[in-house]
C-alpha cells in the first residue's frame, strides 16, 4: 500500500443504525476496520480481548491515561472506556482506514486534537422514526427510551462539528453514502499529492 | 429545489480530456450545468451568443469589469476572458450545481474570494501520456505542443491549491470520479443542516 489510511469518526444516536452500517461498510471494504475501545468494564459472554475491546484493569487504564497513549476517553457508570491510538497509528500506516465508532462528546475531543480525520454524522429520518426503531428493540423501558431520545436530540444538535451528514432511511442506502464519503476523500489533494508529484517527477 | 447548488471549479492541462469529461458528466446529471464565460473574441462559425459564450463588446466587457460583475477575468492575446457571476447566482439559487471549466490561474482568483466552492484538478497519468494526447491531435506545431508541456507542469505544481484531484486514465473512471466528489459534496454538514434542522424541530 503507498497511501496511508484515513481516520473516519463515525457518530449518530443510539437507534440511528450505525453498528448495522458499520458491519456491512466492512464487509464490503477490505480497506477499511473497525477500531477497538480499551474498556474496564468486564467481558461480556462472547466478548473477546483484543477483538471487541482491550480489556483493562482499573490501574492498566489509568496507566494509558498518564502516557497519553488515548486519543480521548471518558468514564460511564464507573468503567473507563476509551481509545488507544497506537494500533490506530498502525492500521494508518500500513494504508487502511480506520473507523472509530464514538459518541459525539468524545468524537469532539478527538476533533479538538487531530484536524486529519474525515468525521461521518448517521441521522435518522424523524424523531418518530428513531422512537419507532428503539421501541421496536422491545428491550428497554419507557424510562430508557425517552432518556435515548432526550441524548438523541442533544447529539444531533451537535451535527454541525462534522464534516458529513449521512442519512440513514435505508441501511443499504446509508452504506453505499458512507462509501461515496470514502472514496471521495481519497481524491482530496493530500491523497493524490503523491500521484501529481510522480507525474511531475518523471517529466 | 430546496437546497442551493453548489459551485464546481474543474481545472487541467491542455489534453487532460477535461472537455469531453464535463460534456459526458453534463449528459449523466440533471442537476449540473456549464458555467458561460464572456469574450471579446469574435464568434466562431457554429458558436451561439448565450450559449458557447456571451460575445461582448471591449466596452460592454470593460463596464462588466467596473461593475465588479466578473468572479475573474483575464486577457490573452488581446481579447478578454471571464466568468460574469449573476448567470452563476441564479443557477445556484435553482439548486443547480454550476461548473466552472477554468485554467489555473483564473480558479486561484476565484479561490481567493470565494470560500464556498469544490474545485477539482483533472491529472493524467504521466507527461509521456500528455505528450501523446497532445500529438494525437495532429493539429499542433512541434512548438504549440511543448509550450502547453510547458504549461501543463505548471498547472500541475498548482493542483495543490484544489480540493481533489481526479486521475483521468480513462473518460469513463474520471467522470465517475466526479460523480462521487460531487455525491460526497452534497452530504456536507452545511448541505445537509436543512435535513438535521427538520429531524430537530420535528421532534
Amino acid at each position: 500500500m503507498s497511501n496511508r489510511g484515513m481516520l473516519i469518526i463515525l457518530s449518530g444516536p443510539s437507534g440511528s443504525g450505525k453498528g448495522t452500517i458499520i458491519k456491512r461498510l466492512l464487509q464490503e471494504r477490505a480497506d477499511t476496520v473497525l477500531s477497538v475501545s480499551a474498556t474496564t468494564r468486564a467481558p461480556r459472554p462472547g466478548e473477546l480481548n483484543n477483538v471487541h475491546y482491550y480489556f483493562k484493569t482499573r490501574d492498566e487504564f489509568e496507566e494509558l491515561i498518564r502516557r497519553g497513549a488515548l486519543l480521548e476517553y471518558a468514564e460511564y457508570n464507573g468503567n473507563y472506556y476509551g481509545t488507544p491510538e497506537e494500533p490506530i497509528k498502525e492500521w494508518l500506516a500500513q494504508g487502511k482506514n480506520v473507523i472509530l465508532e464514538i459518541e459525539v462528546q468524545g468524537a469532539e475531543k478527538v476533533m479538538d486534537h487531530r484536524s486529519d480525520l474525515v468525521s461521518i454524522f448517521i441521522t435518522i429520518p424523524s424523531m418518530q422514526e428513531l422512537e419507532r426503531r428503539l421501541r421496536d428493540r422491545g428491550t428497554e423501558t419507557e424510562d430508557k427510551i425517552q432518556g435515548r431520545l432526550a441524548v438523541a436530540r442533544r447529539e444531533l444538535a451537535r451535527a454541525f462539528r462534522y464534516d458529513y451528514v449521512v442519512l440513514n432511511d435505508e441501511v443499504e442506502f446509508a452504506v453505499e453514502r458512507i462509501h461515496t464519503i470514502i472514496n471521495a476523500e481519497k481524491m482530496r489533494y493530500s491523497r493524490m499529492e503523491k500521484t501529481v508529484l510522480e507525474v511531475l517527477e518523471n517529466a
